[in-house]
């Protein structure tokens, strides 16, 4: 007997399921570990930058105070006592008439309060010394980058949660952050069930499908920011799959059964929730493709069954799981960054319940265009390789025309946002 | 002496370095090590999908004949001699008056041309045979999904050079592609040069700053499709640095040095390109930051120079080392996703030359618009950090407004595209 199911809206499924989510641990890795990882911890200035006064060009460091007489006609001389690359220590303190050759970078010696670029500058030697005229009074602080200037210690530089991009790594090595606090990568279990399912290495096999579902996920995990383990397929036998799930909830902290494409395959989910002492949040939802899609929760971990249909799968993935493990990385825009943008082709189709249509993105003179994927082949198994967005039609609405603004989920998107919708 | 170099057009020296491209190589990996590798062979539908007729409902799978007399006062009975789940296979024809129970997905019987749902069908039991009527006559055909009407055995659906997402790894799985001919990711080297660098793991020293750069083009390797292979400091010393950087090109695919602040740091390179017997493709180029990027060739391996300089090192590798990586994986677009944007913020300076401008979009009623990164900070260290794209600005400009068209290249798509410009 097919169980009768309350539809419940989107918005109120992700809500229930974001109730339970999970909590974010944290861990200490290598910043060379580091890439795309999200900080469990703000990046703090750990010094003032530059840590020193410094030079922004190649030339002499001197005293602004001993040009104050020179001129076009009246050149005043100084003599070069130190040379000073980047990362040399300047030793010795200027005196009236002295100057410092400085490159750039390089710390500005005591008693210099200016640097006069080369160009400015006639260099010459006398009696194995090097000295150097110049025409024009320079002023205090003239071409020095100040202690601090930049960035003063002490500052928050990076929230915590925020992804390790080429950037971020740059400031954590600058302020020598070699070992990091980071968000430990949730672990997400994976069942499949459905007899008609065969492994990827598996022969076909007459009445037989392959199951493209559990290595979809895995993908899709990876890309939320989770670890999949995947547990195998389940028989369509009580006992055994029961067992299966309890023993798989001891080493996860969500754990995702995924069917066939058969709704029949879904039959034992209800009953092993129930041994299981979870409680249903909800098992249908007003939206298409997905709506089969059930969450339940047992103490502090979320089981969700996926559809066994892929497109159902990948979408209810993408609404419900990937937000909460977000969240446990410390994302405090855990959801699917919501866009408008131009819809490009037509969707005839009247739409009773909430759609969400596999499509991609384009840019044409700084405007969003949104494509169905798939559109130009008549089989849908290519459009998810296709996708990186979902476009959404709300329900209740009688078809979109090229040129309606609609709304779009980017799913390759890092970023994210902090509300659903 | 500062020799004089001459600056060439930024479209030149793309050019000048994609000549030298690499060629890409390839292995074999398991599926389940695929994510976001670039496939190396195109995916090429090994059967039919559906690769049998299927039920697309939970029904009967009966005769159409045998319901031409069907009506709403004549009920036609059907016998059920047969129950079919998804994935199993149906041992029993059709003859007249006969039906098979069949789950969605599940295989259609022999004999039988259409399926019934359950919802029209009036099932009982009598003398425990189940049998049910039908009071509407079925057409030839219906409710099946034929054979091949998805994919057609032989179809290429997914073209070599392309990332392997959630959706394509679906795709690999159904068509059993357990193992995946992939591209190689080519190896980069990357050397430091610069007497004032501190390892990130060193204590900050008087005159010194960490090393930012070396790790930060890792990320920039590892986001571009590489492997990056770090081969420490060099000191300011010529055979020594010439010998290590003879020794990594033995190593690698590329080979990059990055100094550190210091114009002075590159003094070395161009002797070391003479002696290695490496062609220099240029060592100026004309656009805001990175002028100072250097390229030479030697054999068919590219050496990058890039500059000290965080920003200027960050803009020459995503300009002239990422397209080399992204041809060496297939990608046939190899070159940053070039759109056009909004221009949120003011940009007051007059430009004699192309800049790249450390920037990020958003998104507004399905137009894009384009900020600059660390605007709202005095430091420009954090802002590498926010940038997901760079403005470009073209030279021989005067300043641009709010409101202003412009372009941009995105550094966190996937994607890419043919041509640089």
């Amino acid at each position: 007997m097919v169980e009768r199911r309350k539809p419940i809206p989107v918005n109120e499924a992700v809500e229930k399921v974001m109730n339970y989510r999970l909590k974010g641990q944290t861990e200490k890795i290598s910043i060379n570990e580091s890439d795309y990882r999200r900080l469990a911890e703000p990046i703090i200035a750990k010094h003032n930058i530059p840590s020193f006064d410094k030079s922004p060009y190649d030339g002499f460091a001197l005293r602004s105070v001993d040009t104050a007489e020179a001129s076009r006609d009246n050149p005043v001389e100084f003599e070069v006592i130190e040379h000073i690359g980047a990362g040399q220590v300047p030793q010795k303190e200027l005196k009236n008439g002295q100057a410092t050759r400085i490159m750039t970078g390089a710390q500005i010696p005591a008693g210099a309060d200016c640097v006069a670029m080369f160009e400015i500058c006639n260099a010459y030697e006398k009696n194995n010394q090097s000295f150097f005229s110049i025409k024009r009074r320079m002023s205090k602080d003239q071409n020095i980058i100040g202690e601090g200037t930049e960035v003063l210690k002490g500052e928050v530089l990076i929230e915590e949660g925020t992804l390790i991009n080429p950037g971020v790594k740059a400031l954590l090595a600058t302020f020598g952050y070699h070992e990091i606090e980071v968000a430990k990568k949730p672990v997400i279990g994976v069942i499949a069930t459905g007899t008609e399912l065969l492994e990827v290495d598996e022969e076909l096999q007459p009445g037989k499908i392959r199951n493209s579902n559990a290595p979809m996920i895995a993908s899709q995990i990876s890309r939320a920011g989770g670890i999949c383990r995947y547990y195998g397929k389940l028989a369509d036998e009580f006992e055994s799959s029961y067992l299966a799930v309890k023993d798989a909830l001891d080493e996860v902290d969500i754990l995702i059964t995924t069917g066939g494409v058969s709704v029949g395959d879904f039959d034992l989910m209800p009953d092993i929730y129930e041994k299981l002492g979870a409680e249903v949040l909800f098992n249908k939802i007003a939206m298409r493709p997905g709506s089969v899609t059930t969450a339940a929760v047992k103490g502090n971990q979320l089981l969700f069954g996926l559809s066994g249909n892929p497109s159902a799968c990948y979408v209810g993935f993408e609404l419900f799981v990937r937000p909460v493990i977000q969240h446990a990385l410390f994302n405090n825009k855990p959801y699917l960054k919501r866009i408008n943008a131009i819809l490009a082709d037509e969707f005839p189709k009247p739409n009773p319940f909430t759609r969400f249509v596999r499509s991609y993105i384009t840019y044409e003179s700084a405007s969003v265009k949104i494509h169905l994927a798939g559109i130009d082949k008549s089989n849908v198994v290519s459009s998810l390789a296709q996708s990186t967005c979902f476009m959404v039609l709300p329900g209740g609405t009688r078809g979109f025309n090229p040129g309606d603004e609609v709304e779009a989920l980017l799913l390759e998107d890092m970023e994210g946002q902090k509300d659903f919708s």
